[in-house]
């Protein structure tokens, strides 16, 4: 079960993937990329086109992406939308189940507590890979989600083998 | 020079297509579209594969996208700018400069007021174009974000043939 996390933002958007194997948790890859483009429709195409390239590298099967956390600025929110609607098509172009997760959810379930520090994450994230070099904070917020999408996925599976036990 | 004019929207999305030619305006199609799926990303992405076939069957060489009113709600500005990004990032996958106008500015360009009702709009946009069956007020308001846009083409062409006359 191979899973990318993404961290969108229309300055620069996190991506981490990792593997979860029989139990062994593995990570693949991460990176942080930033838009170029004289206009926002060239900006978000190269946040499209940089996205498409890393779902085309690792191809994962199931996709995370961090919802937002909407401020009193509208303008900033609109912005915002752009950015994570990318984030959304592109996996669910190549395929993907698409899950969303808030940032408290993937912070208490990576740290145990819905109010960690963004610090904190990044601690979580470098101990669970030590061997991993990550790319920046928008990288550790990707594998974040990433993690915590595996997380709830291992749950609910070893969840659905104890009922079938039960069942049977 | 034929141009796709899109409203966008997550409940529902406007196109229309104009071409000019010699002076020459002509209505090509219009139509509106509503998102289906389960989840946003799904809903993006029914959104993408709609105009995506409405770009490729008609094949505009240019297209305009009309802005958002950013009103106080910060929610409904995160929802609507998701829409708009996939507005602006379809005909830019497709190579078409991609304008973005105001609602102000359509309104003025098309009725000669900026305050004009919506209303106002869509009889301008009927009048214009008689033998035209509009799907309704968001292939209307593409239709009008289509004229706004060829009507700043022209302008700018002939003001560069007339300076051109000027320094010859």
């Amino acid at each position: 079960m191979r899973v990318i996390g993404i961290d969108p933002g229309l300055r620069s958007t996190g991506w981490g993937i990792l593997e979860s194997n029989g139990g062994m948790l593995s990570h693949l890859g991460n990176g942080q990329f930033s838009s170029s483009g004289e206009n926002l429709a060239e900006r978000l195409h190269s946040i499209f086109q940089q996205l498409t390239t890393v779902v085309a590298d690792y191809s994962p099967d199931y996709a995370a992406v961090e919802n937002t956390f909407v401020n009193k600025d509208s303008a900033g929110a609109l912005k915002l939308g752009h950015a994570r609607a990318v984030a959304l098509i592109v996996p669910s172009i190549a395929g993907l189940p698409v899950a969303e997760y808030a940032p408290n959810n993937i912070k208490k379930s990576v740290t145990g507590s819905g109010h960690a520090e963004k610090s904190q994450i990044e601690r979580v994230v470098r101990m669970q890979f030590p061997s991993a070099e990550i790319a920046g904070s928008d990288a550790a917020d990707a594998l974040a989600t990433a993690l915590a999408h595996i997380l709830r996925l291992q749950y609910s599976r070893s969840l659905d083998a104890a009922i079938s036990r039960v069942v049977c």
